[in-house]
């Protein structure tokens, strides 16, 4: 294995970007590189205590800072971009929590309009234990505390999207984005297909923790020192994003209404399996209908996000097209041995 | 512990319930009785070769036979009928599973309506090694096979539906019915509201084993030897089935579109929750949103149906309002260890 | 033309059903015959002042009481009932429109779960003046009103349902009720699939005028004195209800979400121009494209329903597979001139 | 009146942007200049036989060529533009509908996918008689052929997005942009709130005529020549798009699921009638209710698209907050004689 180039990357505070695509690269890498990486939290730092209301304390259209974009030399349209996760890890040991006025799950929305009063504002700070790996709920109106394991993801990992345009950095789609899956840990590698020359990789929403869901659209919010190695995969497109573990493949559909999400990821998971299994569609159907597990990503954010996974085990004769995923496994023990 | 009183049911051809409601009862049964059930597969037995098309052999709407109704003495509407599933085993060494013309998620259907020719209908038969706890696919386009663990469960769990109504064995609601959630398996004590008189319990629908969403619309469905525990909770409403194991409380939600389902299940999470931890509406909502996993239970029929989950290991000052699932279990272990 | 035999309907206060199917027949009639019906309003006459608050007054399930259900002697499945609505006439000077807590398309509800609170519940009494054929809004928070045409319809026009099942009078399905569209008007012909022998038809829930969508949940609601002439089809099948009037066909589909209400009233009516013009699919898919008008008729119910009409002056070779409207119309002229 | 300012617009091929917002303006013009000008069809013109399907001869994205952006001096977020369509006249003696592969309403599609085939892609050319104004269907399969009124409108009228977003030019949403309504006709001022200095106002996406909802997502297109007024109303906002005709106000909602298109359209109407009436959100929701026609406009593109109008007629001590159309109007009548 050659040298490893690593790749430093701190924003500063007029350096994030705030949009997939319409950003100029802060960096140029080539595929391989190891990208260790600070991302602000989802509030760009601004709330910190009880009373930091996002309502307040917040500028709408300035959330989900991104640290990117990174521009991958040599991705073209039709490639596929490989990111491999090396590690999350929380960079404050505070989270924060908070309900938003129109926003999650229970509530109406300025999309879901009714004419009711919004849910009260509430910030939920969350104190996180990183030694021990847990995260703190602590009640605001009662006494109540109770610790969770701590589970770091980034909820927006995304490129520039295809069609000239730009999105906000709160929007999942087919270019990735805000897809606040919990599946976005430490040892996956996240494809996502090339629309523009470069890519125009970007991440950032750092989770602590996060439930199936999303439901009151905010999780445990921080700062992450991440590390990724980014790869380029040639002449191999991808739909809508697709994740892979030692374990499990998985499909990322972003749609509304949520069904349609749904149908995304199971539709993109049962080609896949058909592809790398070389089963027909309908065997392929059959196949994931009895083994897909089904966790829902957001049902929160512009789009809804469903994740479709199986385990490779049950697939027979798989073998994968992309290539990619133990070699930077590997990548990334050698870069962890080294550290 | 006083002697469990057990009933033996193997409905006849002519016995099978093809409703939630409006169907009489085929025997009255006391609270803590332990049922010994036979339960039917979905096709009503007629789908046992390849060339045993659902459109053929099977008619609308005989489909999803009900072992039951029981009448529940004492039950009336205000009250919770509690079902513990000690054993789900299936009954045969295989199964089947098919595509139906216009049914299932990647497919329009009679409700999501276009001009397209259906799929093709196709019949997969499971081979079932109850020793090893294994289903065995075989594809019917070439020659891969592969086995998935068994998992048995029931697709439908039910009481007669509120307002006078009688609903289609395929229909999952408020009442249970046909939720098709694997969730549904030996362990579980499921929580439905009482609507009716004697409320009227029916289960069915056995799968050997089933993915999240239920993709196509059919699991691998066979007969099932099933044993469970019916007991009363008076003067306790359940809102939504809810579903308790050692570790877990789950709310099931059904509705279309899934985002309702889904914040049907959430909602009634959060006030579970709340309830049973002192928690207001708030704090609870918080603490689910990052506690919380949703795997998807089935996408495909009349209403599609959302689980919401949550660790009991994760609830600050947990104690049930229902105080049943642990003497259940207990009652659950003392029968098998006379069997 | 023999003369016509007509039948007074005038339920007492136990008479009315509360279901499609379910409900033992109040009356035979014979095919061709004049119903002259008297219907309740849908909060069975209780709303009567500012005061009579719906939570208050109403009881669940006891709301849009129907007069029926009425056995068609000689109906069958795979049959279709026609009826002809002669006229609608408000029996009262009054009418009453509410806010009813969580229901409404403005609101959260039951289905769409949110942790806000409900809107606060009014009543506002519209006076109808049948003369001049006008209803007068009377805003309740200020001086301000307004009149606006008096356009009376029906919101429940039904048989039992398909299935075995029995649907509550506030749903509306393939078996039409509760499809609460303005197009139900006096004029009119309305197409239902027989699906249990005798179709058990009924009606109820008279509005004075209401928008198309039902916005708020609720109507101009008032009592009716209606004309209908009831006719059977024999061995002519249709799926979803259907209209027809001297210038327009017209389907209305029920589901939810939203589009698949709209997709079930375009398919169907893709279907009907193509088999009455001799069109192929495609061809009546462009020309129904180009000329259908889509407006809605509730996004408030158990069901969404969406209309999709089109004028018959567009129809090249248009020629009715019913063959029943003219001669209903001609009948209903009739019966008028006599009365 | 002072002397109009006209501006002549006819874009090169390589002049039309592809995208609200991210493009560079082609003019600029000062509030209440009359601009002609000339729009492509959606196709760019390439579908010209029954031969030219848009799989071979169109290229996404390109289309939806929009005849702008026009930067409007003075334009800030926080203002809103008045747009008033003049005239609207189609710019050939054809006009071309089609079928497009997964796009439409009775097909699944790229998010709401299905294992499916695609529909069969077919052409249809209209010959349009402009001094008649009619516009003819000839099915391709038979020979039926029918007149059609022609019913000029735009498809597609917007401004650059909130958020630092650029859309395709296939996209409705609060921008405006492709919202599809058959309402956009000569007559009506439509008002859109700006969100960037210059507000960049584009338009496109002729149809000689369109039926309500699009349903095979493709109207008879056609290139139009177009003349509209630019005016800029300061220091209003406006929170989704609002049409204005001497008879109605009207609000368009753009999301998914079509309920919540709904939902955005009655609300902004609510809104709107209690705002300019001075009645309190109850008492306007109740008055919309009873009053509101909900014709569909696309039910076919990235989001659905929903319309609410209410006739002036009903709205007791209406008051126009804008103060626009009528001025807009009788400057429309004063170009229109000068002509």
């Amino acid at each position: 294995m050659t040298e490893q180039e690593v790749v430093q990357i701190r924003p500063t505070a007029d350096q994030y970007a705030w949009t997939f695509g319409g950003a100029a690269p802060i960096a140029r890498v080539r595929p391989g590189s190891v990208l260790e990486v600070f991302t602000e939290d989802c509030f760009a730092g601004r709330v910190r205590t009880k009373d930091d209301l996002v309502s307040q304390v917040c500028q709408f259209p300035f959330l989900n800072p991104q640290s990117g974009p990174f521009h991958i030399e040599g991705a073209e349209p039709g490639d596929t971009l490989a990111v491999h996760f090396v590690s999350i890890t929380p960079a404050r040991d505070w989270g924060a929590s908070t309900t938003v006025p129109l926003f999650g799950a229970l509530t109406s929305t300025h999309l879901t309009a009714t004419l009711q009063d919004p849910l009260p504002e509430r910030v939920w700070i969350w104190q996180l234990d990183r030694q021990a790996g847990l995260c703190r709920f602590a009640a605001v109106d009662s006494d109540a505390t109770v610790d969770l394991p701590m589970d770091p993801m980034h909820g927006t990992v995304g490129v520039a999207p295809a069609n000239l345009e730009v999105r906000s950095a709160l929007v999942p789609d087919a270019f990735g984005g805000n897809m606040d899956t919990p599946e976005m840990r430490a040892g996956v590698t996240c494809y996502l297909g090339v629309n523009v020359e470069g890519a125009l990789f970007s991440l950032g929403d750092g989770h602590a923790r996060q439930g199936e869901g999303e439901t009151c659209g905010v999780a445990v919010e921080t700062a992450m020192d991440s590390v990724v190695i980014v790869d380029l995969i040639k002449g191999r497109t991808t739909p809508w994003p697709r994740l892979e573990t030692d374990e499990y493949l998985m499909s990322a559909g972003s749609a509304r209404p949520l069904e349609d999400a749904f149908r995304i990821a199971q539709h993109d998971l049962v080609q896949w399996v058909a592809a790398d299994c070389g089963l027909t569609q309908l065997d392929a159907y059959q196949l994931v209908t009895q083994a897909v597990e089904s966790p829902l990503a957001n049902v929160c954010d512009t789009n809804y996000t469903s994740v479709a996974k199986i385990r490779k085990s049950y697939l027979p004769g798989w073998r994968s097209r992309y290539d990619a995923h133990q070699r930077l496994r590997a990548q990334a023990g050698d870069y962890l041995s080294r550290r």
